[in-house]
């Protein structure tokens, strides 16, 4: 069984993409500029806010935050997004999720230039990835195929059996790993809240990707000997063993699960940290103007 | 065994375009008016244009046909597609594939405003689609999932194999199906040149949807007992009983696989004609500005 270590991945990416960056600006280029806008004062967002802002430093991105209080219309809202797209030194920009009820997600998304949209939430960006054209592909599943990548694992003619069909993991990780493309090529099984007997395609699978958000839920008895095991899972569960008083845990029974792989994430520090240098890749796409040009 | 009859169904569906197109205009409102592009005239395409034109008229709708010989140019077309995207008599147009080499496709297509793009090929009509949000569906996958819908077909936890993983329905059907909708709510595997064992998972399958263009692949000890069958194949094969020499073959081997199914869709007769009526529902909803509104 091997660990796959994201933390150790991620930080190979982050500082490929820091010398780059160096390249970039010792050629007279212009430096990645990714900015994000913030919506009140939710724990979890501000945290990951801030993490994007230091990741933005350690790439050599500029970065600028732009805040929000909770109360802030719709119309405002999309205006400094229109703002930001018409902004050329900004590159690119997120609007930081979940918004306050009151706003309109899927219109805030959908405002954003396409070309600028280094989240990969914009129905273009999504459309173009079911397509198979060049896209910023979204965060999550792009750590997973990266993950895949890095550590040479075939998936070829793989059956991929993928837990969970939301709009961020599972629907998407689908439709890559079933694309003619290298990691893909796989014959891809989804499975959700609604599929009876996972376990017998679960036991079928080369490959499974755990994203339904149930912790624990991927036991020793579901997986054939060999699979490779990928758990996109982060459920906050008490623990009398950390300061917090909780810890992460993952979609899979780790302790069983392990033993039968030949190669498996860790929960933390397999797909976490590849989620936040998924964003800087895109930064630096869109920096580069690769995807959708100048 | 029940034969689901597309060729009835397509015929009802377009009676009750009809009726609602009389009741728009009867209460004062826009005839629907779609347009088509053609370029050149390779045989297949002509016949496919003649017949959107045809369905037009039987739905009571305003068509306009546009026609550019070969060597046009790109950026002539572009403009073509441009006055259509401005000009507001227009609710919906297509540009006929394929197109010739010199013009990129992907290029005309995603200059397509999306909401006028009733063959739902735009990213941004895919990405909603994935999303599960309102788009337009482009024809084929619109036409199977409508098949389920009027046979009152169960799909909710059952085993979907599609067959197939192109862009204009594998790709697509696959992801309708997995949606929390009805139809929908299925566990989907699909399958593709790369697949390793495509018979186990057929074998294990409550629904095929057989689409990859290799005539009478689906062999009657591939399927199990009950399946619903759903053949999107349409090659055309030498026939000496048919007056132009050839017949149309499905991927499915129609003689073994029907007495195992539950429900089977002939070729012709089955999807085909349904694809053809989704241009029209697209048209409508089009017209009554249903997606994006006004």
């Amino acid at each position: 069984m091997q660990l796959i270590d994201g933390k150790t991945i991620a930080a190979q990416i982050k500082a490929e993409i820091a010398e780059e960056v160096r390249q970039i600006i010792a050629a007279g280029g212009k430096q990645p500029h990714l900015a994000a806008i913030l919506v009140g004062h939710d724990g979890g967002s501000e945290t990951y806010v801030a993490g994007k802002v230091r990741d933005c430093e350690e790439c050599g991105f500029k970065s600028t935050l732009i805040r929000f209080e909770d109360d802030v219309t719709e119309e405002t809202l999309l205006a400094e997004v229109r703002q930001l797209n018409e902004n050329p030194d900004v590159d690119g920009f997120i609007v930081q999720l979940p918004l306050p009820r009151h706003i309109n997600e899927h219109r805030i998304l959908e405002t954003i230039d396409y070309r600028k949209d280094v989240d990969g939430f914009h129905p273009v960006n999504v459309g173009r990835m079911l397509i198979g054209l060049p896209c910023f592909v979204s965060a999550t599943p792009f750590g997973i195929v990266e993950l895949l990548h890095r550590y040479n694992i075939e998936t070829s003619g793989k059956h991929c059996v993928v837990l969970g069909r939301s709009n961020i993991v599972g629907k998407p990780v689908a439709n890559l790993l079933m694309q003619k493309s290298q990691p893909g090529d796989c014959t891809v099984t989804v499975c959700h809240s609604r599929s009876r007997d996972i376990k017998k395609y679960c036991l079928d699978a080369d490959i499974i990707i755990a994203a339904l958000g149930v912790p624990g839920f991927l036991k020793g008895d579901m997986v054939k000997e060999g699979a490779v095991v990928i758990d996109v899972g982060t459920t906050r569960v008490p623990s009398a063993e950390t300061k917090s008083g909780f810890r992460l845990k993952g979609d899979v029974e780790f302790d069983e699960v392990a033993p039968k792989c030949s190669y498996i994430t860790p929960v933390p520090g397999g797909v976490g940290p590849m989620t936040r240098v998924a964003l800087m890749k895109n930064t630096l796409l869109a920096g580069k103007k690769s995807i959708y040009g100048a």
